[in-house]
C-alpha cells in the first residue's frame, strides 16, 4: 500500500465535492470525516428509521458507507478528469450491526489506470461488523459521468 | 431450481411480517411486491433524494433491494421457527441505475438446513442493472433475532 | 443476454488458440468443449489426483474451470486486438463436486469495451454444484499480454 | 484478530493430516509451510505446467492456494469434532501472477460456532498479487465431510 501518490494536487477537495453531490448521503445521515492519498472513511449515526427487522442498522446500509468508502479511496488517486464508477463489490458481515456510530475506512489496495482495487472495514463504535472489496473504474471522456 | 417446497406453509405471510418490520424500507419507499416459495420482488420508485453525484440510484440503494430481496427468497423456504441473517453477498453493476422504477427479483439457488444461497437481478424499467449473488444463514434458538 | 455480437467474425478461433496455450488445462485435462458469441464450456472428467480432503473434485479446481469459463465467454466478444485479464470472481460452492464429469458453462450477462461481466455455472453430472460471476477485462496496447 | 483461541491444543496435527490428504497439493507442487491459531500458510513454487496463455500462473491456481489458505486458517479454530467447508469465496486479482514462488496466507477475521470468515493475501515473489475473502463453515455429525 506504499506509493500511493496523487495524481491530482486538489485531490481533497474533488473527493469532498462529489461526495457533497451524492444526496443519498445527507438522506442517510452520512459525512465524509476524513480523506487522504487512496484512503476516505464516511461515518454515519445510528438511526431508527434505517434497521431491519432486528432493529439494528441494515446491511444495504453499512455496505452503502463501505461501498463509498472504496469508491472515494479510489477517486481520490485518479486524474482530475476521470469519472468513478463502482464496477463490483462484495461485502461479508461479520457481526450484527449494532451500535451508536457507524464507520467505514476505505483503503486502496492497488490504484491502476483504468481498474483500481479497494477494501475497507466497518465497525460499529469499536467492533468490526463487516469488511468490503470493490473493484471501482476511472471512466474518461464522459462528460455524463464527471464527478 | 425445482424442488424449492416451503417448510412453512404460511411462508408467505411470515415474509410480509419481517419486511414491514424493515423500518429502512418504508424510509427508502421499498415494497415487498411479490412472494413465491424460494422467490421475493422488491420494487422502488426513483426517488431525488437517493441519487449518487450523477443523478442516479445510489449503488448502496441497488444492493439494498437486491440483497433483501435474496434474504426473504431465502426466508420464504426455512422452518416457522427460523431467524434468517445475510452472510454475504456480491453485486456487480452492469448499467448505471438510471430509470423511474427499480425492482429486484430474488431467487433461490439452494436451499440448506443452515445455508441458502440465492441470486437477484435488479432492474431499472425494463433495463438489468445489476446481479446479486448471496449467502443468507438460518437461525435457530437466538430469540434475539426472531424475524 | 440478447445483442450478444461478436467484433471479430473469427472469434472461435481466436477463443480455442488461446485455451491451447494455457498449459494448465493440459495438465488437469480439461478441454474446451464449445464456443458462441458470449460463451463458453469447459469439461473437464474427474481424477483422484485433484481431490480435496474427502475425495471430491477440489473448489480451487471447480473454479478454475468456471472463471476459464467466464473469461473464455468474454474474450469471444473482443475486437480481435484485445488481450483478455480476469478483474475478479466469486464462487458460490453450492453442493460438493462429487461426480464423474465436469461441466462449466460461461456466459455473457453485460459485455463493454473495456468491461465484461459474465456468469457461469458448474456441474457435477447433472447436478448444479457451483455458479461463479467474474468481472473480465478487454487490454489493449499490451503486447505482453496478447492472446 | 485477537482473541482466536484454539478450541483444539491439536489444531496444528489435525490442519497438517487434513491438508496431506489433499491429493490435488502434491499434484500442484504445494506445501502447508505454516500454521497457527486462526492461520495458515501455503506455498507454491512455479511450474510451466500451470500457466495461463501468457506464462503466468493460471488464475485459478492463484486461487487454490488462496481460498484454502483461508480454508486451514478457518479449520485451526474448529473443534476436534468438526468437518470443513468453503461455501464461497471472492479473489481480486491485482497484478499478474509472475514470479518464482508463490506463498498464500490464510488468516481468519471472525470466527463463530457454524460460520467463520477469512481473508488471504497471495504473494508472488514480494508483491502482492491477489487477495481472497471466504466464508467458511463447520460441520458437525457428518461423517462423510470428517476432516
Amino acid at each position: 500500500m506504499s506509493g500511493l501518490v496523487p495524481k491530482d494536487p486538489e485531490f481533497e477537495e474533488r473527493v469532498r465535492d462529489s461526495f457533497a453531490r451524492q444526496r443519498v448521503m445527507t438522506t442517510l445521515g452520512a459525512s465524509l470525516t476524513e480523506v487522504g492519498p487512496g484512503r476516505a472513511e464516511i461515518t454515519l449515526p445510528f438511526r431508527d428509521d434505517l434497521t431491519q427487522q432486528h432493529g439494528f442498522l441494515h446491511a444495504g446500509i453499512v455496505a452503502t458507507i463501505g461501498d463509498s468508502a472504496c469508491g472515494y479511496a479510489a477517486f481520490s488517486l485518479m486524474p482530475a478528469d476521470a469519472g468513478v464508477l463502482t464496477v463490483e463489490y462484495k461485502i461479508n458481515l461479520l457481526a450484527p450491526a449494532k451500535g451508536t456510530l457507524f464507520r467505514a475506512v476505505g483503503q486502496v489496495l492497488r490504484a491502476g489506470r483504468t481498474v483500481t482495487v479497494a477494501t475497507a472495514e466497518v465497525r460499529a463504535d469499536e467492533a468490526l461488523i463487516a469488511v468490503v472489496t470493490a473493484t471501482v473504474m476511472a471512466i474518461y471522456d464522459r462528460p455524463d459521468v464527471r464527478n
